[in-house]
């Protein structure tokens, strides 16, 4: 594995520049057997598509998906799932300075350190539509989990310094508003928060917060491999993560062992737990409790206000970017974290079905 | 790999038991040449030692590490290093109520639920003490890195509620103080919070932060091996470690683009940031700027108040734990967290020799 | 990685069915710098069309590779270079009989009794056209290879009964005559015994010898990762291959030490071996001499006269396979050979530059 | 994974040299719940032990093998293994010449060429003691497949120019005379042929057949991770071992489709196949015949007469070693062929636990 690609059976290579001819993702290793057909992931591409509100990059694409491999007469056959989105409004245009200058806040400077030289068209591999390929990935991962009662869902918790009230949660309004909160007076905040960043041509982060529901317990390793450890690992892949927390997560810091253990508890005979400041995992394996972390999301680093910067040549010079850009990730980052979710979820799902010598014998019982 | 290893190319596999024979580790992929000995090793694990002040456990453990491999005439041989701590204080009692209840904040009945039961002496693989491995082969890699120019320190930067005042920020001395905090005001706020604790029978958390210096830009790769995203694995894959940020990490979700972008400046000819929100990596790579990343570390689980519980046989009960428990993990998990930090940016040195041809060409040059 | 995935930093990833959409490869790991354009890639390709003899499938396709991503301005990024091959050629059939009964030879039965099901078109994901992918991903490898002074031929030293004689080899000749034998007569001798075959409705296999020039000392890993056995899993890895042998390979077996050892010798003051019996590896890394190795190829499992099988129901039948098939795999397989030895040879190359502190140092130098 | 760790989900790492402080394996994803002990592991390695015929090294080690970890009460917990034998052997003496010379047939020069220097002692980590952690690690295999139904047999087929008749072949045999072959008279021969060996202070090699029986059908992955691609790597990362072959192996290349597809039949209502050429594996996926592959042994490259060679300030010189060898490396190369023959079927068979969403549902139903 060599960066690209993601997971241990269950695993997933993206593919594809942001201005070159198309973006795309290899599955390898899910089962045999799932219904899957084109729409089943378009359904969530179009969750990340551009476009959709005035708070997104006014880019028109359709993003649309096409099954190059891996299904037949409808279900996955058990060999590797080729998707492709072949990219339509790569403007030809002169990339002029954006070819020569580091941007603060992107990847255009450690691109030249790393590899001597870049792909400078829209962020090349670094462009957000590399996510296109997690999402399609993810989508399969989902669907998948959804047949074993496993569900997963992102939302907005914050959006600048605007934070929802938990009394208000309501996850359906979180699909209603264009921010993606869980809570319909948040959002209308947040969007005049996000009207004074654009009229200051800057731009602003926010919080993700994610809950898997139906995760059976005992899932994820103990050592390297944790669940909490995964996840963590497959936040951080996405551009313009900074931070992961689980259950608690930072506020634990400043709690106490008496406050933060979760009791044990019997509910109609079975063991659950009383609270859960642990987010669903003990030894970083999962308890049966909902799994729920948060991520944060940095501002989105194109900004039309000049910048001081440097080119490629050593020297000082002012930076206006222009063109078409998202004033914040948030709303279109939500269902990469939630596909990302889905594909760490179902890698450790498959890899514990030989951690006990009772499960081979009930597949190879003969 | 299953679980127990880490790295892609220069790779560590950990076993062992709290109370069983030992604790050990396999280093494989370290490059041949490296002069190394026990001591060099030794002084890393003498930090997460037992007993160093009465804040840890007062299991009185020599942890004394022995080389069996890989080393010859004083340099590393370019094949597997094997190293064992053999325990020697694991009494030989009744485990009694341990072995059969589900104590809150550990792992008990997660590894029940994997693997069908477990090995209940002292937490058996979930057991602190397993970082022996990580910490013995972190020594390795941190001496290689230094070879290179690269230093690593952690320090504590919050205990429960009590944080360091960064402008009395002074690394030296957290190495004089029991708890690690590069203050010495702050540490002895922390040490009367602490007192307040043990007298309360009650256990609290804190926050380490991590500093890796003389990195040099270029390293990490775009897309799912990032090094923040690595960087976030191995540090949630310490047990107790509930969250991870990188740069100004959460506090970036309420900052605009505008504050939070690192201008890039010319220093001497040389280009660099003229700030660090970004915490030293631009799309996954490092830019030149030291790595900076902090983890929120829960209150110590086993506390000696009594708590409610359930056992094995699915009944309600109450538990008092007894025994040698760290009030607080903080102090012994910093030489964790460097150690992990040194592992996982050694790994990311090496895979990143083959980014460019030119590289080829210089060690194949003929 | 699943099954899909070949190599551990150049990393090669196929996908596709024979009637699918299309076959693909994503390469991933490959150095950036390197020259590539899509008629280096199609060179490689074309030696593998069907159609070029009367010898091969009569099914016309044009094979024409397309570069997805990966290469910007003529030149490799250093991310993942995706390549397809849309299929043109999939007819529209009934496959009738052939959805439904265990054909010998072919892995119709495996399939089912892995997946449950399979994609019955044409051999789905067992098809020769599977190879697509490797050979794509070879022709890279192969040329950057070429860059470093490594070069790859494979040629064929048996069809059937029909073996070459060493003292008329002529590697050119190779590419001369449709079998791909370095040595003109027996490649006509060849041609009539395949004709015989052909009237007999009937197969044959042969062997491919495949040598590596220009091959440093140093490469390969000295236990699980040797050089001579990755090379045994890429060679078996392809399908029809039933046999691989390195140096004197079986015949060492009949050999004494005495005869079979390789005495270092000084040649221009330079250690080299006197003979090759080794085959350029020794303890699993090459010794600087030619890297030879042989593959048993099987005869071409689909045969036109009838044969008796069984099919999914369970019913004993009797099939004639009609359709477009190689009287012999072994033309259109050395190219094959070749390709997979590149990435074999090219990952091992990688992984290698970080053998040494040395190395670390000549490239972090600062 | 760096060379020293074998496997995907059954993980193998072993490690140490010949004449260090000991040898050692650690297993890690073996599956929770199976009984085991150190004599379950240490029948296995008396079967490599030396000293056992005068056709083995004289070297008189007990090789008694400890469990460190993943064991507790009896069973397996799931978590790694951790064994090692100590060296109890090692002499002390000068190692005068052979710290200096590069033995023919040995890799000597190749590990100078690769690190740099070298641990000259024994041969150091390219010794066939290193074989001890693969057979520790293989016995545990062995013994979880066996509760699954599998078996694995292997025996020496030919020394030398001895070859058993199949006629003759008696499995029990094999354990009977010190040559393991399953043909009394064979090994009578063959005994004869290594008396002569040995007057003329030379060493011979031979072949070595092992036979997989209780294999289910759909075992193996049908692209790179072949079942045969996978048994062919284990195979040569066996020190000395040059060739591999499954089923007719280099026979087939001289057969017509015709002969080499094994027909299917039905067989008591099953199906099955009237003739195994094809050794158990079509496609790369195992078919329920027996699984049956050769490797190629070379002669034991320490032989006492004098030979000629360079040492490592490029001078040619007379080398004649001296010490304890074995004459013929294959008696004791037969149990680890079988070791590296259960290891890569039971990663085979966890791996394939997820080839189907049927068996996700077995494993998660709720």
């Amino acid at each position: 594995m060599s960066g690209s690609t993601y997971g241990k059976l269950f695993t997933v290579t993206t593919w594809g520049e942001s201005h070159g001819k198309g973006i795309g993702v290899v599955v390898d290793g899910c089962p045999a057997g799932l219904e899957l057909n084109e729409a089943d992931i378009q359904r969530y591409l179009d969750r990340r598509k551009p476009g959709q509100s005035r708070y997104t990059t006014q880019r028109s694409e359709a993003d649309a998906v096409q099954i190059l491999s891996g299904v037949f007469e409808g279900k996955t056959t058990g060999t590797p799932i080729s998707l492709v989105v072949f990219n339509t409004d790569q403007r030809s245009h002169d990339y002029g300075e954006l070819a020569t200058c580091y941007r603060p806040g992107h990847a255009d400077y450690t691109f030249d350190a790393k590899y001597g030289f870049r792909d400078y068209r829209g962020g090349g591999r670094s462009s957000g539509r590399e996510t296109i390929g997690r999402v399609a990935a993810g989508a399969i991962a989902a669907k998948l989990l959804a047949t074993l009662g496993i569900d997963i869902h992102a939302y907005a918790t914050a959006i600048g310094p605007v934070t929802i009230d938990r009394n208000a949660f309501d996850l359906a309004e979180s699909l209603n508003n264009p921010l993606g909160m869980p809570d319909a007076a948040a959002a209308t905040a947040a969007q005049e928060y996000l009207e004074l960043c654009l009229k200051n041509q800057d731009s602003c982060g926010g919080i993700i917060e994610c809950t898997i529901n139906g995760m059976p317990a005992g899932i994820g390793d103990p050592v390297f491999d944790k669940l909490d450890a995964n996840l963590a690992k497959s936040m951080l892949s996405i551009g313009s993560i900074k931070g992961f927390e689980i259950g608690d997560g930072f506020a634990a810091a400043t709690s106490t062992g008496s406050t933060n253990n979760d009791a044990f508890i019997l509910t109609d005979g079975s063991i659950t737990k009383a609270t859960n400041h642990a987010g669903g995992t003990l030894g970083g394996i999962s308890d049966g409790s909902p799994v729920v972390f948060r991520v944060a999301v940095k501002p989105t680093p194109s900004i039309s206000q000049p910048q001081q910067t440097v080119n490629c040549s050593g020297e000082a010079i002012e930076l206006s970017i222009k063109g078409r850009h998202d004033p914040i990730i948030v709303p279109r980052a939500i269902v990469v974290v939630e596909c990302m979710a889905a594909i760490t979820t179902l890698d450790l799902l498959l890899t514990n079905m030989s951690a006990k010598l009772e499960h081979l014998k009930q597949i190879y019982d003969r």
